[in-house]
């Protein structure tokens, strides 16, 4: 590795930062994260952004991926288009300054009607792939805000796409007419394997969405298990239209445990096989792997 | 009609009211609206809400439709069943202060695994029909912040199916990724057109909304185009739902018109003839009729 007294990695999204000081052996030795997302940073803040990371993690190179590389970001670092592996990233990286502070690009899929990016999740599928916790050939499901769908083949992103499940969850609990009956925390229960179901089968959502409410006013369902309903509801609807032209074997689904072990669940349900894979050990992976393609 | 004098009947929303002072030959005489709905008045606030009304069309008596009847609104008037006519609502007023004052009740479905509710929608409907706006048998599609779908036959509602599309769209125009993209209205365009024809194929909608913005940053589409094929996406899933279970013959597009509109030429680029109603119109017919009625 070029970087021999190691480096700080940044996973810098639109709402939080990850910082991680990777030593000169590759592994994590430090870590924080915190709420300063690029539009809390700001377009002419992030000189002292990265102070403060230093000043935390050490006075390292500096990695960084995400939304931190896009127009909002701190500068933007075009797409890489697909096929697109390690050393395609590593080849593109977007220097600010030279050897020592460099932006990860994302990817992005531009093929006859279907237009596709993204930012951050390339660290992680492409790392899962160079530390072999996943295959070179494989379909990736990548819940977050934009869950994506990914085809690995040959250790490169050949395509993918997006489906908006979880901005769209948020939104309806924090702004829609159900937001009062989504307080809760969404369960692996009953509710849920209902609303899965519903989901899977090929009813339009936003009749479905309206029922949860109509339900509850009339008895049928009870208050209590609506978020787990809908986030089911949601889920079902995002892999009914995911599966529609996914073939057979095993779906990775990689990312924050806490949505992985619902999708998982999902999954299953559709009668798919399944595996979960941590993002966070999964950008390690990636980001140590760029490090040593740096040329 | 009983109330010889006339009488004031108010369409009373969520977030808006309009009034209108009926003349006792069922004419309309005088008219305002308001931002004044039932969450900005609060559960206190009718009895100042109600007598600033008759300062401004007359001492006269009250019939009111919309939330106002909703467990958030002025007294819940209670859901009277499928199948429903002008004769079921006019015996279910809710009568808050006796031959004085009174509340329509909505209509509710509730059928095996469907459940689905409407507050106001009924008023015009009926009213359409009892004023020969429209035939005893019919299928309407009423847009607004939540779409209903409602089958008429021999003159009540038999059954009906709500869409959030209108909610939908301003969650995403207000709150989502997509909020910097959908600045202009929608307007009815060759991105209109192509949104609707994408949302009646059999894409998933939750991933086509996303490639709005991609296909923007990829240089794709136009910045300006956005509002029109994300408004024509979401009429054109709208109308793939409700119209997979619709017979051939004409649509009656009701409420107002610069939503009846959008769905009018949705509804054409899908291949069905289709009728505008003005829901104001159908409004004032309907409480005439009701007001009738009363026994």
């Amino acid at each position: 590795m070029r970087w021999g007294d190691g480096f700080i990695a940044v996973d810098w999204g639109t709402t939080n930062r990850r910082g991680y000081r990777i030593d000169a052996d590759g592994r994590m030795s430090d870590e924080f994260e915190d709420g300063k997302g690029i539009l809390s940073v700001g377009q002419g803040g992030f000189d002292l952004a990265v102070q403060e990371l230093r000043e935390r993690l050490g006075d390292l190179p500096l990695l960084m991926a995400g939304m931190v590389g896009s127009n909002r970001g701190w500068v933007e670092a075009p797409y890489v288009p697909c096929p697109a592996g390690l050393p395609e990233l590593a080849a593109r990286l977007k220097w600010i300054e030279p050897e020592r502070v460099a932006i990860v690009p994302g990817v992005a899929y531009d093929a006859g009607d279907a237009a596709d990016v993204m930012r951050g999740e390339e660290v992680q599928i492409l790392g899962a792939f160079g530390e072999g916790m996943i295959g070179a050939d494989a379909l990736i499901c990548h819940p977050g805000t934009h869950n994506k769908w990914i085809r690995l083949e040959d250790g490169r992103i050949t395509s993918f796409r997006t489906i908006m499940t979880g901005e769209l969850f948020n939104l309806l609990r924090e702004h829609s007419i159900l937001a009062d009956l989504l307080v809760q925390p969404a369960q692996i229960d009953e509710a849920f394997d209902a609303g899965v179901r519903r989901g899977l089968s090929d009813d339009g959502l936003t009749a479905e969405l309206f029922s949860v409410r109509a339900r509850v006013l009339l008895g049928k369902a009870r208050r209590e298990d609506a978020a787990s309903y809908t986030s089911g509801l949601l889920i079902g609807t995002d892999l009914r239209t995911a599966l529609k032209s996914a073939a057979g074997g095993e779906i990775v689904v990689m990312g924050r445990p806490e949505l992985t072990k619902l999708f998982a669940a999902g999954l299953s349900i559709a009668g798919r096989d399944v595996r979960q894979v941590d993002g966070e050990e999964a950008f390690l992976g990636g980001v140590k792997h760029l490090a040593e393609l740096i040329q």
